[in-house]
């Protein structure tokens, strides 16, 4: 009877499997050729199992700040339910101009002015418009790895190309080699996405760095979509920020900048973020929202002008939890043979394990072994391969107890 | 001193067109290319105006009920505030499932599986999934019109083309000619548009015409797009819904639906959705979704599970609301010399003035003249202009007021 069952399973998969086959000829090609996150995968290898700390994910332990909650529960009660501006409300577009004046001293020698700000429907999707502005069909853009791969495949899904270029990794620090970058530019290229701090690898750009990328661009007339979004998580206590590219940008600069609410205010699951651009691409910035989600929830922007207006201290404390957990993480992974990481920054460690060539199964065998959820390096693309990404944005305890299981787990041969 | 001070205004003015015309030239075909709605072209023309009726709009005058608003405002207290899976939380996709067996008495013989069901950040976002299902860059798109020029203007972005297929007016009814499609249809064709009640024109397609739209896309391996947002909205008080294709699929027939939140619930500033496909095409949703927005607020998903399950009364009231205002208006323009148009579906009076050939300067006149607002019929494509649409999902005294009021600027010469 048993086998019996197990034979009618297996035909049962068979024909599920010829289905989904039929189904994906159907789709179009971009459709059918988006690739599942490899996060993800290994994600579901782990979902739901008694006792896994859950380190694979871009995201705290925190929920968001109940003020915060609060002005969205509030403005759902005065009834704003109607549709919405589509570059976002104005109060929120003053909200980040001041917030961003607090951070960078003003642009260009002014202030900050409203309309450089368009609110998009989860820092994603500024991403998405982002690529949809900067590169048509068959255009290029040029992606350092190691790199979060939803920007990878968000310009495929635009039918648009990610050339990736490989960091350079040591235990003093990734690097970032201009001279690749140039290398890799042909006439398709369109732009260089340049995420700083980086998720993965945690790498933050010096104001070196960041001068020879706006250098390069000018010199190419290309785009940079600039992913700041971890700017706050600076771990030198001087700054308010990581090195922007706020301060060296001129007027005429083709610059993007794509951001979230998700991190700095603990609202990943809220989806709000926002594309900053020159004022005169304002319109085509519009069309683009009208025609993918035709706005966020006004409710929504109410919270986000709380966070930006009153978040201030809550995310210094953020901060302090996140750099303890850092502290945490450095020191006893820092310890294990065969472990090397360069300096952590954002909120990931990003460590390679010596021998350790197949990320996605060794990720897997640390879950069944150690119960512990690391995202695999090789899912970040080139570079990757053998690294680890653990988030340290967590309760201090539950990384302390992360860490000893990994000690443990990788001392076994 | 005044002159002066206008020469440097229009210099400005001048500065600033010569800006937005060279940063134009430096975003992608497509993002250039991306259309300004027409009915936003003569919104801004009347926003903010004292006294103005804005019917111009497919939104209801009522907020979101308050169980639903409190349902996201308890799931906020209660934390959800994180990542969410990708196609929505099975209780919302269970609700989904459960509100078309209540519609349609289930599919192909059984009842709706949850899996068919993916929440997406509005209708529109379900269109853009749809789209990119359906098409890669160059592929067609039938769109009988007049029609919702969002539809139209999302294929553009997609990089695919909208091929614009007129429908027939005459005062007994909209008409679609089916061999007009079939005519239509080049080696580039991969999908129709199928809205139905259509916004504007409030044609709501028979059994009859949904067959024959089944069996031409059968015919040519097309995927329909069906939009039947509008379908609750049916001035047939024997029926829950209008005619659907849900009642004539076959399991391999390829539908995607696509559908929101924002008419039946009054939910229009929300921005939730849902595409339903066939389950083996949702990993290819998922992944969308996935590189779009990365989901929807639980919060959100909540409010939209208490909207199904508990929103049968209260949409009853909005319908006999909305059949209301329709009488109205039907009686008051329809005494108006010049004024012809088909039975109303949808929420939407689509009526022509005879002798108008420019919609957008006319709807500006009435909005100067008369205070009342309305959406030019050239905004929607082929065969629109001439017409304008007229949102009665409103207060009746106000919709009295407002024909009144067109019925009078009419009548001038």
């Amino acid at each position: 009877m048993i086998v019996a069952g197990r034979a009618a399973a297996s035909e049962t998969d068979v024909t599920i499997d010829q289905d989904s086959a039929a189904w994906r000829q159907r789709l179009s090609a971009r459709a059918a050729a988006a690739p599942a996150s490899g996060i993800a995968e290994v994600m579901r290898h782990g979902f739901g199992r008694a006792g896994i700390i859950p380190l694979w994910v871009g995201e705290g332990d925190l929920p968001t700040a109940r003020p915060i909650c609060d002005a969205a529960a509030q403005s759902l009660a005065r009834g704003e339910t109607f549709y919405m501006p589509q570059p976002g409300i104005p109060e929120l577009r003053q909200a980040l101009a001041a917030y961003h004046d607090r951070l960078y001293g003003g642009l260009f020698g002014q202030a900050f002015p409203a309309d450089r700000f368009f609110v998009t429907g989860s820092g994603m999707q500024a991403i998405q418009i982002a690529i949809t502005l900067a590169t048509g069909p068959d255009d290029e853009v040029l992606v350092p790895t190691p790199a979060w791969p939803n920007f990878h495949a968000a310009v495929g899904v635009a039918g648009a190309r990610a050339v990736e270029v490989p960091m350079h990794f040591s235990p003093s620090g990734w690097r970032l080699d201009i001279d690749d970058l140039k290398a890799a530019i042909t006439p398709n290229t369109k732009a260089i996405f340049v995420n700083s701090p980086s998720n993965p690898t945690g790498w933050t750009a010096s104001e070196e760095n960041l001068r020879g990328l706006l250098r390069l661009a000018r010199d190419n007339g290309l785009w940079i979509i600039a992913d700041e979004v971890y700017s706050r998580f600076t771990y030198d206590t001087q700054r308010l920020a990581t090195p922007s590219l706020h301060a060296l940008v001129a007027p005429d600069d083709r610059v993007l900048f794509v951001n979230t609410f998700s991190k700095n205010w603990a609202m990943t699951g809220w989806r709000i973020g926002w594309v900053e651009a020159p004022p005169a691409v304002g319109p085509a910035i519009e069309n683009l929202i009208q025609y993918a989600t035709s706005g966020v929830a006004v409710f929504m922007q109410r919270a986000a002008v709380c966070a930006l207006n009153e978040g201030e201290s809550r995310l210094a404390a953020l901060m302090e939890r996140t750099r303890k957990g850092r502290d945490i993480v450095v020191e006893a992974l820092g310890k294990i043979q065969g472990i090397s990481f360069a300096s952590p920054g954002a909120f990931y460690l990003f460590f390679r394990i010596d021998g350790v060539t197949d990320s996605t199964a060794y990720a897997t065998a640390l879950i069944e072994d150690a119960n512990v959820g690391l995202a695999p390096g090789s899912a970040f693309g080139a570079g990757g391969d053998g690294f680890f990404r653990l988030c340290f944005a967590r309760d201090p305890e539950t990384l302390a107890l992360a860490c000893s299981r990994l000690a443990d787990r990788i001392a076994r041969p």
